[in-house]
């Protein structure tokens, strides 16, 4: 049975996402963690970074350049933005699948890529190449792919809540509006005055305004599901949550439809989406540890606005558990592998 | 000196506008404390029931019945909806002037308020006597009124951010939307199990997308700004903060004008409006405990959108602080007087 | 295989233990969810009360007259105190195993139960029978009892905080001290003033210093592990945790002895109770959502007195884990069965 | 009338105590900030950095190179260990007062201050001169004093809790136990891993339990109350608060007397010390943002354990309200003066 375990190698597993991959990977049945990998704190047991892994994971950080990478089936980056494309192509080479939860293979066009992340990319051949992991989008093509580039955890939410108005054509794309709240762990685990407790809690505020990183993402998503360009403004949030994001989406509608009948619709062969009864209000908590996104549709008033509520556990279908998902999609197991979490309420 | 001091009631102490009030007269240099009522806590001592309170606060709760409220020069109502509505008319007759922290006397069509409110209206008449209680729109109207409708946290936070854009009329009115986040102070001091800690930590949700009700509050005053009937969509969330709010508000721009001097100059002359320089975030943190709405202004990535941000803490400039201020406007105080406070960061 | 699984009812689910019973136990291997009862919300869907299980759980539930809970295998009671005495006699004739993880069949000395509970006791001859549900001391008694008397929160994190200690007979069995902090989950899902978020966020402090219910239940464990009358002084907190408790025990040492080894020693075979190395301070969130207790053994400064640092999840280890655990013990089942879940970190 | 003012300098002032000392000076009625130095942030207005003070404080931070600082009437050093320590004797030289709200002067055994925090004191003689700032105990000392050590937030709402009881001789000095807790501005504005809100919310520790640097601080205090060495456990532990010290003190009683009323007397004449009623709990936020510490007095279930409760806010009473407190007691001016905040609750 053991040599039948899909062999998992983990680059940089010091962040957020990385202890989140940990979380699910070490209980996933079909996986075998092999190699995780850090260059500033090699030699160090996984577990005594992170105490909630004692039992659970053995493994200790190894240094990238003494790794085992190549051996795996599978190798997923939990890296800063900027690494998995220097890395990517040599595993690739070597028959390794890669799955990037940074940005480096999100967005087709180098140019805009390179404008908001403020660096050249070192390989936009493997851009072109890689498939884009949103899998209610993209699961035939993420079957087949060798590189994976998975979403941002704004992106997941926001292109969930939009997507089946889009498709359907029912809305004016020129005004699409996202007011979006995170929780400070999407900042991740760096250090950081702004990310202190005493800074956020009790606070909150909106951020980068004038253009955040998801933006364009989001817009080359918007702009495939609507086939045209679309106008659409993003204003991220940061709420006093550790895990959670809640996204409030707006549009004007264009074409009177059932919107619940349509929701439901297009994600009733979606395990991971779950489109709540009309008129409730989803919570962040309701997905908690889960990789569960929760929508709810509104049309406030009988107006011609609707509004959408799209809730997603950013650690998880918003990093981590949505590259679990893509990891099963690829090796042919049963999407919901290792993900039969039950959200933890209160 | 002290026969110069303002002689101060409160109806109904024990809910968090009431303590918030006692917080802010207990050290006003103008105002004597005289009486304060509760039905069900007559006889306790205030301080044991607010500890925060105990050297400032000496009174007892005394029985509605028994006392003097009409001896006082103004009477604070912080109670439920429908209370002042039934006992404002005997106070007004004595000279007493009013000030209604909650909603009775903030709408003037009779019909949507009792729509919204779900009960009748108990003295039509004295609504349309009442002035709505926002000191940057309507300062002279509150200089001589008997009566006074404070207004609620939302509508403050929503219509201070609009109201330069609307005024001006450079902002299309027919699709206006605001995006709100409160905190759990925000519904009350009363036991209900969503308001729990185990419920609304960590945890964020949007509430009453179909209709809150504050809506008809903020389309009255937006409407009156505005000089015609405005669309406005307005979608609530609860937020795990204790105190504050903040609003995001959207709109399409019409006309082309320095936004940033604009704001500006609308609220030159304003002492608890503060507009941040551009391109900045407020945090609801940076008016914690304080009267003061500080707001700023954005276009993002220079389209036709601008996004408002508007943060106040709901129980001082989103309720009694307001109040406070309303009462030395009305008594020819300085505007400032006992609401020199500041924030309390972090 | 679905004809093995163990039939289980669960009385009173609409609490914090009953729904995180509930979570464990709706992807518990070996578990057939059968009945969940509540008088006053008979007819709803456990989802619709906890959306974090919808998908999980499609139960509705049932008044209790009407429920089949004597074709149960095993029927949980996650009721306030003083039901199970009133119903487990009957199951108990028919042949149904009883887990109550509320106290009424915690204390042996039925004056004392009626003392801190304020009322009579309706089966002093089940108490006898009932067996304590700690495993840790009482894993073959559990195997076969009819009547498991599922222990308190804090009386699992002191008590496995102290046993070693006690059983080698190594310190002052005259003062001892547990100063102990909880999460608010711990105070119930009851609509009362002081859980309000707005009460109990950013807040800290002490509660029941002159005597809590938990008091005589540890009392009893301790002295029963000293085998001789203890003086315990337990002084609980309130912390704004959602979950998890931290035990902080204070005992003067009387022989000299290698307490970290002592520790190691007597937990070796026990799955959950982790020894954590020399001189680290376990955090409550390492255990968030697992059934563990993580301890680690102090001597600050050399000193002849030693601190213990005991975590667990209120509602895990505290609760409706330690109960699946029971059951698993009672049933035969790995003790691990359905509980191996990597703490939620961050 | 502003010729009388006191003329105030604050080095260091980018951190918590920093921040709070200019909420606090910025309206105190005799006071003229004057300047505020920054090495790092030279240049940057202060209000830029800390937007709760817009309005409020109109300086910027300046290089303390080019710094007046000599002109002051008094300095406060708002900065890291080891700083006030070398540049206070040039600032005494001329004439002007020094507050240190760190660490350098409060350990009269310069060995042992050195042991704890690591380096060489750069000028004993100003230990020996030093006054410790604690004016409950010190207030006639601190009246004349050129050089002021403000007591750390642990030792002051510790100490404050033990004194009636040394004092008064009526415990077991070989056995006190302090069982702290802190919110986690107590961390200071540092970017540090565990004081990130991912890190450090709805999670409970405790941390240095082998030793803390605050704890040679207390016992020094602590045996010269006791006139007699004392035997002293100190477990500082971190709890998601912003501010806020809980601290639970344990001793053995020796002699039988009237605790409540032991405590009443001591602190009569105190205005910051409030003695609770006997058997009630002080909640951290009954003291939030004001200079007081609440303390209530328990001898459970009779035994002759004593439980003190004593709770403070850690960047007033225990860093910056005690230094404004020490200067308004050095110039003379009312104790309470600019002090008369009401804490903020909820």
């Amino acid at each position: 049975m053991a040599d039948k375990k899909i062999k998992v190698g983990i680059v940089g597993g010091t962040g957020y996402t990385g202890v989140e991959l940990l979380r699910l990977l070490s209980v996933h049945p079909n996986v075998a963690l092999t190699t995780i990998t850090s260059r500033g704190d090699a030699g160090l047991a996984v577990a005594d970074m992170f105490p909630n892994l004692r039992g659970y994971v053995d493994l200790t950080f190894t240094d990238p350049a003494h790794s085992n990478l190549e051996q795996c089936d599978v190798v997923f980056f939990a890296t800063p933005n900027g690494i998995a494309m220097q890395q990517a192509r040599q595993l690739l080479s070597k028959g390794v699948r890669v799955i990037d939860l940074a940005a480096d293979f999100r967005i087709k066009d180098i140019a805009t890529w390179e404008k908001w992340y403020g660096m050249s990319h070192a390989c936009p051949d493997l851009v072109a190449q890689a498939v884009y992991g949103l899998p209610e989008i993209n699961r035939e093509a993420i079957r087949g792919a060798q590189l994976v580039a998975n979403p941002g955890c704004y992106p997941t939410a926001v292109q969930l809540g939009f997507m089946p108005l889009l498709e359907a054509g029912v809305v004016d794309i020129s005004y699409l509006i996202a007011d979006a709240k995170s929780g400070v762990s999407g900042a991740g685990r760096k250090a950081e005055v702004p990310s202190l407790f005493a800074e956020s809690a009790d606070n909150f505020k909106a951020y980068a305004v004038n253009g955040h990183r998801h933006l364009p993402e989001i817009s080359q998503g918007l702009t495939a599901m609507a086939n045209a360009e679309v106008g659409f403004t993003f204003v991220p949030h940061l709420t006093p949550l550790i895990r959670g994001i809640h996204a409030t989406l707006y549009a004007k509608i264009t074409k009177s439809v059932d919107l619940q009948a349509l929701f439901e619709a297009r994600y009733a062969d979606e395990h991971f989406v779950d489109v709540l009864p009309k008129g409730t209000h989803p919570e962040t908590r309701s997905v908690r540890g889960s990789n569960l996104c929760r929508i709810a549709v509104h049309q406030p008033q009988g107006s011609d606005i609707v509004v959408i509520l799209s809730v997603i556990d950013n650690l998880v279908k918003g990093a981590a558990g949505q590259a679990v998902q893509n990891m099963n999609i690829m090796f042919d197991l049963a999407e919901t592998s290792g993900l039969q979490i039950v959200p933890l309420l209160p």
